[in-house]
């Protein structure tokens, strides 16, 4: 995949000055690497992203799983998210306990013990997730069941991804009409996901894919619809998509998520958010002619999408090891040994749950920081 | 990269009953997915190394970063086992706070947090560190000196990997010298790594490869050696090529690692010895001619190296998202919607440190588990 602006400049930019994150005393205290969110920058975010759904008949649903804080989520129930979505059931319980009124699991759940946490979580707030299967509505019933919950559920239809969701229309009208006769059961509508076309470089040809691979989505809205079924949702899409989805009227709920903190990779796809995230990280080795190499691996960076970035310095991502991330210098200053860097992670959604929080920076002092706490306690 | 027997049989096979562990009432209290070590292999594996070792010059100092597991470390030193290797300040700590008496790390450290760290260990422990540059030199120096330990410095060459190292042999001695001179620091002799080959196919052309590597490696020890320099240790070594090392009479310590646990793409290298940890997850999808989910992914399974195997079930992996790993079926018995499955993981060095904890089993029981506790207390 090449991405757009993937040969624009090497040197990353960020819209706060990270000179004075790098020089403040209280963060050279901590060992690196750590995780610094600029909180003005999280907040624009949030607020254009609110903006882009001023007038639209669908409302945003953040995916927290970009995040996993329980406090940046309640910051986007505050600015206006009508809900979250969760992509596991810790994150459920963590959402649920945090106050956050109205969840979506967009994931199929099958494992008893996590189908228990979530009827839990369905006991103190609304909460619905993802179906595909006869089996999975079955384990789902038996587990709202036996707390006396009642657990919304959309059926997931498959648009192209080819992982979860049923295979046809026949088979989601079979399965909606399973759910509206189970008790413990609320069918709430249809959830798909265009993951596998939201990084198309084009926007408007992304747009284009989208609205396109949505047609089965809606066909199975009309026809449960037409049977007399209740279904008021729809849901599915990304921050790269957002505002394609606003020529599918009958979306009403999206699923945007990595515009809150943003990454090297997803700005070139959504570039009218910031990163807002940085990773804070030590030059071991920086050999004229030779490597450049920071003191952190695939262990405290998500390494499957994308390429990380030095935030004002030229340099070349190469690969990234286990404990090591290392580059080719490419022009200008070249950082010294020893030096403390700011590196934009190339995927922030497998970055975050590698710790545990994630220090707040705003206007050149550190601020209360973000515990990410909807990590699996397992984990 | 095509390793041996990567197109042998789909469906994986492990020297112990997975079917009597997926069926254990106390597991399947635990939400999935969850590491089981199965410690009767884990001792085998242990041995078998530790055996190989017998009448050579060279001993074994296993490389912790795959389990991050003081208590397996410890089984590994009482195995025979001369000290362990780590790759990070934490696992150091987390070492030598539980009693390993004698800790390399080989990796370099230039974070003046985490070469506090490193000297406050070398106060309980005999430690010693990769150093590449003057610069690396000089911050441990001072670390020590502030708390007036002595530190071992071992100095790493590049010998083809291209990440950490001095350039040339001249660089090594003149930065021997320096460290020589230095009164907090104690020159041990010479590090380097073989990572770029250690995947390398055919046996035979692998350890030959790695015994040529080395040249530059020895050319430095030699020469240090001449210059009366005491340089004792010349370490480095994987568990790929453990045995080709020993046509290496200078080397003294290897730093071999996984094959304590293995891995699915690790065994098709080293063969003797046998994977001995699986995650147990449940099956999300399973549908008829169509994708076959699992319900953890990238967030939970290490996934830069390989690919993972269903124990029992032939199904050729696809791709592992952020929340799924997704295979293709290939025959025989298919796993149901809700069943529990056990998972080679593609990758153990990247798996272990997903996870606080294994469970532990033995002839088919759940015994005392191993807290991952070498962890970044910030992971």
């Amino acid at each position: 995949m090449t991405l757009p602006g993937e040969e624009a400049p090497l040197a990353a930019t960020v819209d706060f000055d990270v000179g004075d994150l790098l020089a403040s005393a209280r963060l050279n205290e901590v060992p690196t690497p750590f995780l610094v969110v600029d909180q003005p920058t999280l907040e624009r975010n949030l607020a254009a992203m609110q903006n882009a759904f001023g007038g639209r008949s669908a409302s945003l649903r953040p995916h927290v799983k970009t995040h996993k804080c329980t406090a940046i989520a309640r910051l986007q129930v505050a600015a206006g998210a009508v809900g979250v979505t969760c992509s596991t059931t810790d994150e459920v319980a963590a959402m649920a306990a945090a106050g956050i009124g109205d969840v979506l699991l967009g994931n199929v759940v099958t494992d008893r013990q996590r189908l228990r946490s979530l009827a839990a979580s369905a006991t103190v707030a609304r909460v619905a997730v993802a179906v595909d299967s006869e089996e999975a509505v079955s384990l789902l019933a038996a587990a709202a069941a036996a707390v006396g919950a009642l657990v919304g559920a959309v059926v997931e239809i498959d648009i192209g991804m080819a992982r979860n969701g049923v295979a046809s229309v026949a088979d989601g009208i079979a399965l909606a009409e399973t759910i509206a006769a189970t008790p413990a059961l609320e069918l709430r509508g249809v959830m798909a996901y265009e993951g596998h076309l939201v990084d198309t470089a084009d926007r408007a040809e992304r747009g284009e894919l989208a609205v396109r691979a949505f047609e089965p989505a809606l066909e199975l809205l009309h026809e449960l619809r037409a049977r007399g079924l209740e279904a008021p949702i729809l849901t599915g899409g990304a921050t790269a998509t957002h505002d394609s989805t606003g020529a599918l009227p009958e979306m009403t709920d999206v699923q945007a998520g990595t515009y809150a903190l943003m990454d090297a990779t997803y700005r070139k796809l959504a570039p009218e958010f910031e990163p807002a995230a940085v990773v804070v990280a030590t030059v071991l080795t920086s050999r004229a002619d030779g490597p450049l190499v920071l003191n952190l691996g695939q262990k405290r960076l998500g390494s499957d999408w994308g390429h990380p970035e030095i935030v004002g310095y030229e340099a070349r991502h190469l690969y990234t090891a286990e404990e090591h991330c290392v580059f080719q210098h490419a022009g200008g200053p070249r950082p010294r040994v020893g030096e403390r860097v700011a590196l934009l992670p190339p995927h922030i959604c497998t970055t975050m749950g590698l710790y545990r929080e994630a220090f707040a920076w705003r206007d050149g002092e550190v601020a209360d920081g973000f515990a990410i706490d909807a990590r699996d306690p397992l984990a």
